[in-house]
């Protein structure tokens, strides 16, 4: 109930405890029609709104400020399919349907919603639209924004935009929706969405591979490309370190090579059609990769529990590094091509900075999407290190910037990240970004403090 | 020379010749920075600003007004490519660089840039990005908008915004870039862009079926992306009256099949693979797509010259729509799932309209968009066709907006479809056009009268 402390406060508090806020009502429509009358409501009386979905953002983006002042809007109750087309290759939602509930439905019609990440279980897609969610697959397929072909959005004035097309090519002026996705809530309330499907892949290769350095991971990725094209469907770099961690903290985890080489890459190719043997072309690429010294040994699943199996080192790092005390809070994204020197350039100077600071690096490599965590060095306590992180983060955020990298790959800016926008957005594009809000939301109630900072 | 009116004359007219216009300086700068001073000054003086790239716009979009008031930028003399990053898959470019040149300079760092249309040899980037181009490789790559992935542009206050990024992930706040995307130059000057590249395809499979029905084709699209996935890189649909045509007044264009059957769908797969045979993925599907009914006989390419002779029927057609006096006007989009009902709901209705009146109809199916042209009744002139159009168009988009399509699905709005605009497109949409437009370009000297109408 939410007039019942315990049921708020898990509603009231981001998903990795950073924010806690308050609210002045929880409201849990059921259609868009009362999400318009509640938006119109709050419009009229000045009231601020925060729209929420599975609660599940990294920066605190569906998160009140502890005002007591706003309203919270939750899309939780807005949850059914509504129809899936799978000769268009669409399906149309609302708003909180679970994405592993649509990445079902797809299932079922024999389809595939390819966007998948961490959180499918839980993550509503209106929440994956808002922020421009990545994941897993967008080395393939993009990431949200390349899968939603329509929305339907209630306004800043309560007015319900319906913009539900299920057209592939729509040239009518400017493309609205793009200003909603990723918009983080800050310029209305997406209450449902036409989706893309793709035929659901049926055969999958997958390998892990052994480098001496990230230079050899980036001759594999254009490789793998000239070889299987659109068929490359992951490709996941992690450090030796990440894996020594694993190796020691997660249970049932074997080093996969020994010794442990510095980086490790996983590999895997996707394919729609069920008698298509993607083993030739993995094994060529593969050959093609040893004989250019890209890689030095690989691994090669020749059953789906072996390739479950790989794909738990992947999963092994994070749950290492949550146990570390690795600041879990690196997303960002650069030239693909300057991921080695990037990742070089961060090492040493961010070793310079804290003496001994463990660089624990993963990330979705053929994205350029790097996940630079750091933990702290040996024998130094969390409470310590926490002094020493806002000099690290600035110091990763300025090379970032120096690799015309973006310092949110992925996660977007919620309330953590307002401040990078300022500093490392470029002065028209902010300015820019404040017009569009002023326009779309001329009295400043969608979601404040996030992307902007509160005035 | 621009005082020359001999000059002068085609860079005022539009590519159909529908609109010619006069202006009061015809500027072609050559850097970014010169566009950046005659935006300021234009800004200053309140005056107004027609940009232009290779004139081949179809809606009149880069045209000036008959006024003489408005100042033309051409972006014709800015066409370096700035840079080739092959192995980021990413080509850096000013925006007057001609399509055809980006194609080159692709292929010849072994990539492929997949935007193709009729006017590659003269339109310019600048253009295909600001009309959100589409095109023959739309089913495999997308829009122009998903080639995109930094932007430089000239505001509509001369400042210039450095958007060439080239990352794949950036959740930095909104994705301006996509408000330029598409905008027909009324919100800003596009200077350059970051695109992206794919790997190279190096082998084909075409073939041409017949196909009793529109219902035969949807089948035929959904086998063969069963079959072979984002291989699918061709599907254009033809009627029976345009190849009928297109063998009556074009020099060596022999029927393919005999009889002509109702409909002929052009096919084609392609893959970067030099190994991989897709002879046999064409085979099965075409296989399944007779035995389910779907096609009724197909005819294989199995030499390059057999392939560019199934093309020319493509060709052909467009070419004797012209000879035999079709409105070539229409370029509407539905969802896929859609079209035999529209077209049958088009046929039916329009005969009923102006009976006899040919529909003169192909299209890229896989994107839900078809060109529905029209040709006067047998024995009628076209000055008396003439007086019957406005009402056949009014039919058309009318029909359109029932099926949920989209009046331009992929040559714009520019000044030739401002009515339409305001008609069809959902209120809370147009609104919101209105302010952003507004909040980016507050005095209206970008392109006024293109996109909404002239105040």
């Amino acid at each position: 109930m939410p007039s019942d402390p315990d049921w708020l406060a898990p509603r009231l508090t981001d998903s990795l405890g950073r924010y806690t806020g308050a609210c002045l009502a929880f409201c849990e429509p059921a259609t868009t029609e009362e999400v318009s009358q509640i938006v119109r409501l709050c419009s009229e009386h000045g009231i601020a709104i925060v729209p929420q979905g599975g609660n599940t953002n990294r920066v605190g983006a569906a998160t009140p400020d502890a005002s007591g002042d706003q309203v919270v809007i939750s899309l939780r109750r807005m949850n059914r399919i509504r129809s899936v087309d799978a000769s268009d290759f669409t399906i149309s939602v609302d708003a909180g349907c679970v994405l592993a509930d649509i990445q079902n439905a797809a299932e079922e019609a024999d389809r595939l919603f390819p966007l998948s990440l961490g959180a499918e279980g839980s993550c509503m897609i209106g929440g994956n639209i808002a922020t421009n969610a990545g994941g897993l697959n967008v080395i393939q397929y993009g990431n949200t924004r390349a899968l939603v072909l329509g929305l339907e959005v209630v306004l800043a004035d309560g007015t319900v935009w319906d913009g539900m097309r299920r057209l592939v090519k729509d040239n009518r002026g400017y493309d609205l929706k793009q200003m909603f996705i990723g918009s983080e809530g800050t310029l209305g309330v997406i209450t449902g969405a036409v989706l893309r499907l793709f035929p659901a892949p049926k055969v999958h290769a997958t390998a892990l591979c052994s480098l001496d350095d990230l230079d050899g991971a980036l001759k594999l990725l254009s490789i793998a490309r000239n070889h299987a094209a659109s068929s490359v469907c992951g490709f996941e770099v992690m450090s030796g370190i990440t894996l020594a961690t694993a190796e020691e903290l997660i249970p049932d985890i074997r080093r996969p090579f020994d010794p442990l080489p510095d980086w490790t890459v996983l590999l895997e190719l996707s394919d729609p059609r069920a008698d298509h043997d993607l083993g030739p072309t993995m094994e060529a690429l593969l050959a093609e990769a040893l004989e250019d010294g890209a890689i030095t040994d690989a691994i090669l699943a020749t059953s789906e529990a072996q390739r479950a199996n790989l794909w738990r080192y992947r999963e092994a790092i994070v749950a290492a590094g949550v146990q570390r005390g690795a600041v879990v809070r690196h997303d960002v994204s650069v030239p693909v091509s300057e991921i080695p020197d990037f990742v070089r350039a961060c090492d040493s100077e961010l070793d310079e900075l804290l003496p001994g600071v463990v660089p624990y690096v993963m990330g979705h490599m053929g994205d350029g999407n790097l996940h630079y965590h750091m933990a702290p060095p040996d024998g130094m306590s969390q409470e310590e290190f926490a002094g020493h992180v806002p000099a690290l983060d600035a110091r990763l955020y300025d090379i970032t910037a120096r690799f015309n990298g973006s310092f949110s790959a992925e996660h977007g800016v919620g309330q953590a990240k307002t401040g990078q926008l300022e500093t490392y957005l470029p002065g028209p594009q902010y300015a820019m970004a404040q017009a569009i809000k002023k326009a779309l939301d001329p009295k400043g109630l969608m979601n404040p403090g996030k992307v902007f900072p509160a005035t």
